[in-house]
């Protein structure tokens, strides 16, 4: 096995995934833990990293990456937002440099910030090493990273240029808990199994793109008049916000092809409803903080 | 005072307004209770409608007429819908009669379906009482009934012809209360006055169409990056909110002009953005239910 020449951490809000990266940027060893930051305990980031490393083995004294939520207000240590376009030279040129006693250097990557024509602003943290880590993008070719604030990210020539967030997971959570849209989903068998057909169902009516707010009822109304059974609701509520997620970032950014950052079951519905939208779709590189953080490593000369 | 020639009762979810009518509909008298379909326990409509007809000192043996909630499963008498386009006259001939001892003959409003070209079913009760109320629509005017479930609703000729629910209202409850949107403002302090400018801020970038599912995040990241105090984040959310509504009903419609059902401070709000849209406005004639309850009750020959 090749020499490690850098640790990278990916820490956010749930979950932390610690590997040993070579000259090449090659994940030599990993490990991932239910440690996110908000289950650790009065700031103490410190001895847990060092478990990890210890389980890992990591040679002492490796520079250390560090990207995600571990960068806000409740991490370790708070960056500010760099503003885009930046690259991996411009995320390097703004790693802020920790000394950690008994852990070496700690370089902690900055999120980034864009704000719209209109003067709206967005932000992200930990996505902007995942989108570096994606090096084989083509032109036109947009980045989109599903989730509880899916994110779609233009990037030209190695540049994050602009990206806006679609608070898609979320809202279905939090509709899904608390609306009336719910109530059937709260009352059906949990047991049951997906429903691809209300999935669908649901993409068609996001994609149709007449607008959200005055389509959210009819995950209410076709249950109620037998349209649609009580057991495909939830996913036909997933697939009506997931195809106006689409149909709403298709028409601000017109990309010619999609890279879907995921390779979960999330990303798959994703995959589906691109498919029903008829846009080009692809897998982005697994592994994707790894390969950013490597990057933009080596950009700030940290690599050996 | 007039004789008066019926009993209207508009018994939502959340309150009951009972009303004497006269033989041209003007309202004699009015009482209204907080006693809602949800408060009145074990199917005891009877004694609260007694209560209140003894209170107005209403004549014995009048026809009365009812709509709202009332007519749902969880209320006195479940209607079915009747499907668009209906007027007073179709309403009239699909009331519901029931025969309750000391108090008359019942008779039940039913509720409207409609169901769009691309097979989505909608659903009103009692809004489509309050509808008929309104006799005086110009050619091309949209009825507007604001509220938790918004209805857009195209009348022609005095026919309801066609409508569609936004769920503007709960969603702005489910995101303020649940999501991560709201955070700022459960922590905001609670006497802080209403922001017409954070409002107003909302409702342009409503407004703009570019939907709602790809803005929302706006209402997190403007107070995050100090671009709008957080005792306005409330009244931004809100005016975003309506301002997708008012953009998504008229790309739909394209109403000539706007009849707000309703004089609350919530018509308020939706008539300050809609003269933000630059759509002409009015208020609807009040009453509007006691109005339709006449309306419908004289088509069907109640009224003396």
């Amino acid at each position: 096995m090749a020499e490690p020449s850098i640790v990278g951490v990916d820490w956010g809000t749930s979950s932390l995934r610690t590997g040993l990266l070579g000259p090449d940027g090659a994940v030599l060893a990993e490990r991932q833990s239910e440690d996110g930051i908000l289950k650790v305990e009065g700031g103490a980031f410190a001895p847990v990293l060092r478990r990890e490393l210890a389980a890992l083995e990591a040679p002492p004294g490796l520079p250390i990456v560090l990207s995600g939520m571990i960068t806000s207000r409740q991490g370790w240590h708070e960056c500010p937002y760099l503003a885009c376009p930046a690259d991996a030279a411009a995320l390097a040129g703004a790693l802020q440099r920790v000394a950690e006693p008994e852990l070496g250097p700690l370089h902690f990557v900055t999120g980034l910030e864009y704000t719209s024509p209109d003067g709206l602003p967005d932000v992200m943290r930990g996505e902007e090493t995942q989108i570096i880590g994606q090096d084989d993008l083509a032109p036109g070719e947009i980045v989109v990273l599903p989730g509880t604030h899916s994110k779609w990210v233009t990037v030209e020539g190695g540049r994050i240029m602009r990206f806006r967030t679609w608070m898609t997971g979320e809202v279905f959570a939090v509709l899904r808990g608390h609306s009336i849209l719910g109530r059937l989903m709260r009352e059906a068998p949990t047991s049951h199994a997906p429903d691809p057909a209300g999935f669908d169902r649901g993409v068609s009516a996001g994609l149709e793109g007449q607008g959200l707010l005055g389509r959210l009822f009819s995950a209410r109304t076709l249950p109620l008049t037998g349209r649609l059974a009580e057991t495909a609701v939830a996913d036909y509520l997933s697939g009506l916000l997931i195809g106006t997620e689409i149909a709403e970032a298709v028409a601000a950014e017109r990309p010619t092809g999609v890279v879907v950052v995921g390779s979960d079951a999330l990303a798959r519905r994703y995959g589906q409803a691109l498919d029903m939208a008829g846009l080009a779709h692809r897998l982005g590189r697994p592994q994707a903080a790894a390969r950013g953080q490597w990057r933009i490593a080596r950009a700030a000369g940290l690599v050996r």
